[in-house]
């Protein structure tokens, strides 16, 4: 019998503190500006994927989420296959004549997120990171993640920052070939293990502008994102950076917020406009507002700091300490179904399934910044923190079944 | 029996295409920034004020909708009385001493706006260039209304382009006394006389932002700002004066709604964000947008421009030959309760105290951009036109009784 060449590993979602948002190179994916994300714990937000090479293989499969995903020539999943291929080639099979030669064998891939497609977070970048951390496992490659970040980055500019866990930056680089925009880690999860995050789950009436195109909208129309590249982002990327090192909340918060805003304000200002936010969002940006003007009031310093990607969902990072404190004014304006929040880290204790009971608004608070929605205006809500970057898994862990199609379809 | 010494005028309201948004001097009202608007018909929307100089006057006075309002020391309302008084005092007493010396009376004022404070149209422009016209007509001052907008602007910036009917600039000038900040017209109402204006009154749960602090919040805080002012707006308030002078409606509309967007966009890039557009506003752009979208893929032109001042309310500029169109448009997804659209030009006919019988979606048109709201979401609809600058109105026109108070409370 001949040997399986196999691997699984998942990846972690991330979310950016300092947005991209803007391609200089739609190709290759090389951004307009450098970013930065936090990199969330993938005990609870993961992609899962298992890659096999194998010579009966007729050609590149891709499942994800147990149905197959067409894999078309020139297609990003097609760039970042065949570069994995290369790279096993290039790096191991001609430096060791002796190594195997599966980059010549056809892969099945089988991909998985944990978190529904209907929660609105974007699983390209975990999804395209475990991609990578999968093929570069199953073709044992000795390249370090800033060099898969490399290949990530062609299949979801955003996933180059998920091979790290921790605090990334993703540096835009300069060269047109690509070869410097890569993801480097600024601190591991170690570094800063309070922060947290609250995600937020919107409901939207509407379809919003896919990232993709809308970003190259702005590039073409939006007078206002040359001077965000030339001038605001690289004295953020700066100082967020500091920020993270010194573990300083308030600058890493005030950043935080502005950036969110600043990308909003730059899809405002493209033609036709586009808007992410809706009142649901603003809500929130209005209670987290007025919450760190409160405790500044009191003497204290930010608690939270709001971010928001290109959809309605609000993510909060917020020192372990002041969480909870959070999660109850949140629910105060945003009932929950119960059962919706889904409190993994023990925020509540024991027997929080209506989160419900658990709304408080701090003293001093003051209620009238926003109205009291329905249930269901913030559908969900889930509390996380900073986490690791890919892992590898056992072979139980497969999504493959012996055939080499999915477990779900064998 | 002594004279009488009495003038009324009405002022028109105008609405910005490019928006003022920042002061360089908050006490004189010199903006960051030069503007321009359209004034609007003072047949539908005005401000009439009438001003009376008596020496039996104890002090000046001054009644807004019949309800007296404090003139503070050092107030803006005490600023453009004391201004007109002095150039009273200068422009004819001081040159003619056979004139009355009234600028040594006191003054009483009444004014009154034509619509509701709740429509969320801003009165101040009408309103402070109502006093300042009706102060010009008592004083019989020989002065051009660009002079007595620079008085108007420190009273309320936008006040200075009420001065003129038509097309109005308001330059910014570069004076650090602020005497070259005035506006002036660019074209007269009848140069372009099938503009016409159809304002959407949005209803909104939350209190705004006043313009007022929240431009100079922006001012602070923003650092897209400062590239507004010194590279955007200079150069479209020169193409969009030219698209006005050749009635080049694709350019005046492409630049009305990018600047539109660009000012909130600033306001978003504020610290904390200021947000005025909602839910309901971001949907009929999204009609607006589809709609201009239609007609150029059907080989015409655009057809309607959106502008959104510092709130919810949307103002479509529009030719008279689409505008019907537009307002069938815009009830079909904002049914208005009968009664509720003015229809003084006589839009739909006879018979039209109900709009809603007239919604209609144009052909081809894709209805999934936004959904279908209900009744009280656009709470009401005015539509309107380029209008005249101040008028000068008879006695019989006078709010205020023979005793000196308004006739209201007389």
């Amino acid at each position: 019998m001949s040997p399986v060449y196999q691997a699984t590993a998942s990846a972690p979602v991330n979310i950016a503190v300092i947005k991209y948002w803007g391609k200089r190179d739609t190709k290759l994916i090389l951004p307009t500006n450098s970013s930065l994300s936090v990199t969330l714990d993938q005990d609870h937000l993961r992609s899962t994927t298992t890659s096999r090479a194998d010579a009966s293989f007729e050609r590149d499969q891709l499942w994800l989420n147990g149905k197959e995903d067409e894999i078309k020539p020139g297609s990003r999943l097609a760039t970042c296959i065949s570069e994995m291929k290369r790279l096993r080639k290039e790096v191991v099979e001609d430096k060791n004549l002796a190594e195997p030669k599966i980059s010549q064998y056809n892969v099945h891939i089988a991909s998985y997120n944990n978190f529904p497609t209907a929660a609105g977070l974007a699983s390209s970048a975990s999804g395209f990171a475990a991609l990578v951390a999968s093929l570069a496992h199953l073709y044992a490659l000795p390249v370090s993640p800033s060099t898969l970040s490399l290949i990530a980055r062609q299949g979801s500019g955003s996933a180059c920052r998920s091979l790290f866990g921790g605090f990334v930056a993703w540096q835009m680089g300069s060269d047109a070939a690509g070869t410097d925009s890569l993801a480097v880690q600024v601190a591991p999860q170690e570094h800063w293990p309070q922060m947290q995050a609250l995600i937020c789950v919107v409901s939207d009436d509407k379809k919003g502008t896919s990232s993709t195109s809308g970003m190259q909208r702005t590039v073409e129309t939006s007078p206002l994102l040359q001077h965000r590249i030339k001038y605001v982002v690289p004295e953020r990327m700066e100082r967020i950076s500091k920020a993270i090192l010194e573990r300083d909340f308030d600058t890493f918060a005030t950043i935080t917020m502005a950036d969110s805003n600043q990308f909003h304000a730059v899809a405002l200002d493209t033609e036709p406009p586009i808007f992410y936010m809706n009142d649901v969002s603003r809500a929130i940006i209005a209670l987290i507002v007025e919450y760190n003007r409160l405790s500044i009031a009191n003497g204290g310093g930010y608690k939270a700091a709001y971010t928001y990607d290109a959809g309605p969902n609000a993510v909060i990072y917020a020192l372990e300490e002041n969480i909870k404190e959070i999660a109850q004014l949140i629910v105060s304006y945003f009932p929950q179904k119960p059962g919706e929040f889904k409190d993994v880290l023990g925020l509540f204790g024991a027997g929080a399934a209506d989160v419900n009971v658990h709304a408080k608004v701090p003293v001093g608070f003051n209620e009238a910044v926003a109205k009291k929605f329905e249930v269901g205006a913030v559908k969900g809500l889930i509390h996380t923190r900073v986490g690791d970057g890919p892992r590898k898994l056992g072979d139980e862990e497969s999504l493959l079944a012996e055939s080499g199609v999915p477990k779900t379809l064998a």
